[in-house]
C-alpha cells in the first residue's frame, strides 16, 4: 500500500473534540517490523536485537543495571533501557496544531524499550527476582528523569506480552512513553478520585484495598506491602490490579521495601497466569499520578494486568463497556489455586 | 476450564469507581460457540443459523422486512431481527448491587441480532441497496420500540464484521444492545458536545461537518444528505464517520430521505473498504442521543466505521490514546480513488 499524500514530518497528537480522546498519528511507524498494516513488506529478523551481545542493533543505552565495570552498549547487563527504534513520539516541542474543531499538538515525547533480561526469554514470569527488582528500579528511574526534565506531564509504563497483546518482538520487554498531554484514562481516574476524596475524605485506592481485603473473594495473592486482586468491574477475564498497601500517588517515589515486595508479587501473579492459563498474551500498564504535580492524597498508583483472552468488538469500542464472561471471583479462586 | 465459584444467576453491570467504566459480567457467555475462552469445547456448526430456512434455530423474530403474506419465523424475509441466543443482558429490572466502592446494577436489557440478508453472504457491502434501506429501518424501529418501552436509557447499534472484529458467526449481521445505564463513551460525548454548544452556540457535529467539507482532505464520499469522512483524530487507520448533513440528535427520528441517502453512502464506503483494503475486519457503531431524553441541539448522531487493521496494545488500553500509523488524509485519498 502506498499513499500519494506524504507522511507527516513530525508525529501529531490529535484530539477528537467530541470524545475528548487523543490519537498519535505516527506515519513512519507503518514500516516497522511486525507492523500490522504492511505485512507483505516485512522481512523477519533472524536474530534477536534485544539479546545480550546485540547492543549495537539498538539505539544507545539510556539506563541499565550492569555488572561493575562493564561499559554502556556492551554485554554485562541484566535490564537495559534504550530508545524505541520505531518511536511513536519524538523529542521536540509540543507546538499546537489544527484548530478548535480539530485540535492537537506535535507529538513531542520519548518512547523507550526496556529489555527485561539479557538471555532470550519470552515470559517475564521466568526471569529472576533480581531482574524484577532491577526492572522496577529502571521504571522508577526513567520516570524520575522525566519528572526532573519538566518536559512531559505524563508517562505510561506498559508491557505487551505475546503477539495477541500487540508485541512485535518476542524477547521479554516493557516500554515507557512520555507524552505532552495527560491522556483521557488518567484524567478520568484523577477526576473520579478527587470526587471520591471530596465525598469520603479518603483515597479511592486505599478504600478499594480495604474493601478487597475485607471481602477476600477477589484476592489473588498478597504480601507484607503489596496486594494483587481481581478487579470488581473487570473488563477482561482474569484482570488484576496490584497496589502498594501504603498510600502512594507517584510510582517514582517507590522505596526499596516496596520494590522488593512488588517484585515478588508481580513475579508470583505472572507465574500463576502462565501456569493456569497456558502463557496467555497480556498487557501490563502502570497508572500513576502526573509527573508535573505534587504528592496527592486522593490518587494511588497501581499496576493493571490485562490478559488478552477475549476480543473486544463493536460493543466495547462503541460504549467503553466490556462484556466479560468470567466473574473476577471465579478468576481469583482459579488463580489462587495455582 | 471449570470454576468452583458458581456462575452468576443474572448478569451484572459493574462499575469501576476509579475509571467510571462499566463491565457486563455475563458468566453464561463463556459457553457460546466462538467464545474465545473455551475454544477446546467448541463444536463448529455445519450450517448457518442466520440463513433463510433456518429460522427455527434462532429465537423468535421481533422485527423483519418480509414479502407480503409470509408469516414470522419462516422464509420470505430480507432483513430479520431476533434475540441473541447468547445475550449479554437479559430482560428484568436493573436492581442495584454492590456498594459505593464496588457499585453496579443487574444487567437488565435486550440484546438482539439482525440478519442483514437472507442468503449466505459475509460482506454487508455486497447486499442489495434495498437490504441496506430495510436494515436502517429495522435499526430505527427497534430503537423506537426501546424508546417507547421507557425501560432503557441507551441502546447501541453495532456490527462486528470478520473474526478479527469479534464476529463469531460469518453471515452478515449487526446487533442492538439496550442497557440500563448510559455508557462512558456516550456520557463523555454528551458532556463535550454540551460544553461546545455553551461555548460556540452551535452543534459540535454540525461544526465538524462544516470543517470537514471546507478542508475536503478527509472526505471519502458524500451525497445530498449524508457525508462520510476520515476522522481528524482517527484511532484506527481508515476510521470513518458518517453524519446526516441536517442536524439530528436521535437516530430513531430518521426520515425516509435520510434513510435512502445513508443506505447509498454506507454501501458505497463499505464497498471501498472491501476493494481497497481486501475485505478488512471492521466494527460499525452508532452513536446517538439517549433514548430517555428530548431532541438535543448540541448532539448529532453519527455512524463510526472502525477498521480493525491494527492491534491495540498496552499503550492504548492504559491511556485511551491510540497510535495510528496512517494519517486520515492519506486514508481518505486512498479510499476516494476506489
Amino acid at each position: 500500500m502506498t499513499f500519494r499524500v506524504r507522511p507527516l514530518d513530525f508525529p501529531e497528537l490529535r484530539q477528537d473534540p467530541l470524545s475528548g480522546k487523543w490519537a498519535v498519528i505516527a506515519t513512519d511507524r507503518a514500516s516497522r517490523p511486525g507492523s500490522d498494516l504492511f505485512r507483505e513488506s516485512e522481512t523477519p529478523l533472524n536474530f534477536c536485537p534485544f539479546c545480550e551481545g546485540c547492543e549495537h542493533f539498538t539505539t544507545p543505552e539510556i539506563l541499565a543495571s550492569r555488572n561493575p565495570g562493564t561499559p554502556a552498549d556492551g554485554p554485562g547487563w541484566r535490564v537495559r533501557l534504550f530508545g524505541n527504534l520505531y518511536a511513536a513520539v519524538r523529542p521536540g516541542t509540543a507546538s499546537p496544531i489544527g484548530s478548535a474543531i480539530a485540535p492537537g499538538v506535535l507529538a513531542a515525547g520519548a518512547h523507550d524499550v526496556i529489555a527485561e533480561c539479557a538471555h532470550h526469554e519470552q515470559s517475564l514470569a521466568r526471569v529472576s527476582l533480581d531482574n524484577f527488582r532491577d526492572l522496577i528500579r529502571i521504571w522508577r528511574d526513567r520516570l524520575r528523569m522525566h519528572r526532573e526534565s519538566r518536559r512531559y506531564p505524563f508517562a505510561l509504563v506498559f508491557k505487551n506480552s505475546g503477539t495477541g497483546a500487540g508485541a512485535s518482538v518476542e524477547h521479554s520487554h516493557s516500554q515507557i512513553l512520555a507524552m505532552p498531554v495527560i491522556p483521557t484514562n488518567i484524567l478520568h481516574e484523577l477526576a473520579n478520585s478527587r470526587l471520591w476524596y471530596a465525598q469520603h475524605g479518603s483515597c479511592i485506592g486505599c478504600d478499594t484495598l480495604r474493601n478487597e481485603l475485607a471481602a477476600s473473594t477477589r484476592i489473588v495473592a498478597a504480601n507484607e506491602r503489596t496486594v494483587a486482586h481481581g478487579v470488581w468491574a473487570s473488563c477482561w477475564p482474569f484482570e488484576m490490579s496490584l497496589w502498594p498497601r501504603d498510600h502512594q500517588s507517584h510510582f517514582e517515589a517507590i522505596g526499596e521495601a516496596d520494590i522488593d515486595s512488588l517484585a515478588e508479587l508481580l513475579k508470583d501473579v505472572l507465574g500463576r497466569l502462565d501456569r493456569k492459563l497456558n502463557n496467555p498474551a497480556y498487557n501490563l500498564v502502570l497508572h500513576t499520578a502526573p509527573l508535573d504535580g505534587p504528592t496527592m492524597p486522593s490518587y494511588h498508583w497501581h499496576l493493571k494486568i490485562l490478559p488478552r483472552v477475549t476480543q473486544p468488538a463493536g460493543f466495547e469500542w462503541g460504549t467503553g463497556c466490556h462484556i466479560n464472561p468470567v466473574a473476577p471471583e471465579q478468576a481469583a479462586e482459579y488463580l489462587r489455586e495455582g
